[in-house]
């Protein structure tokens, strides 16, 4: 049998922030939730699109010619190569689904730079 | 500059019942949202795993050893090879993640499938 997903449970089982969890794979990519707040470190991903939809909350992802606006229920692909800077005025949920082999910071060295995502 | 994707925007834009439609690329992958209500044909990807997040509505997921009910806020990922039916008492709204090259009926005769995927 197959394990239906909520994302309102799994976001209700961690609090960290710029922490994805892999909630389920899908082809060669996870789904991944995640609670951010703040600034993220300007990064790309030179083989990767990625995919952000925002559950709750408002999250602005900085681009260098510009900025995108996403309230609940508002995704947009980030795709490969281009550089981004996710930013959350207040906590912000998420859905992201980007491919296993993805650099949580791009390569960029940050304190908050993942080398193993966590599954819940 | 990136376009961001309402998911409530794009779903107003068509009213036909399983017919995704395209919204976005993420790598190998089509983001698709559809309307769908009544029992779809029985069905496998051999080689795609197809996810189903339900955004508006109750979405039965039935497979051949059971079934999952998915409210909105859920999904599912149907792994390849699995048989499923999407069955939907009522009007559902969701959001489809799989690969470009995924057949609508998995190949199975059926007058709703479709070749080639329209975009919104």
């Amino acid at each position: 049998m197959l394990t239906k997903i909520s994302l309102s449970g799994k976001l209700a089982l961690f609090a960290d922030h710029w922490s994805p969890k892999v909630v389920a794979d899908l082809n060669d990519s996870h789904v991944k939730l995640a609670k951010v707040k703040g600034e993220f470190v300007w990064h790309s991903h030179e083989h990767e699109d990625e995919l952000f939809l925002v559950i709750a909350g408002q999250l602005i992802i900085e681009l260098r010619d510009g900025a995108v606006t996403l309230d609940p229920g508002e995704f947009v692909v980030v795709p490969k190569g281009v550089e981004h800077r996710p930013v959350a005025a207040e906590e912000v949920h998420l859905m992201l689904i980007e491919p296993k082999a993805i650099l949580h910071t791009g390569g960029v060295d940050d304190p908050r730079r993942i080398e193993e995502w966590e599954r819940l």
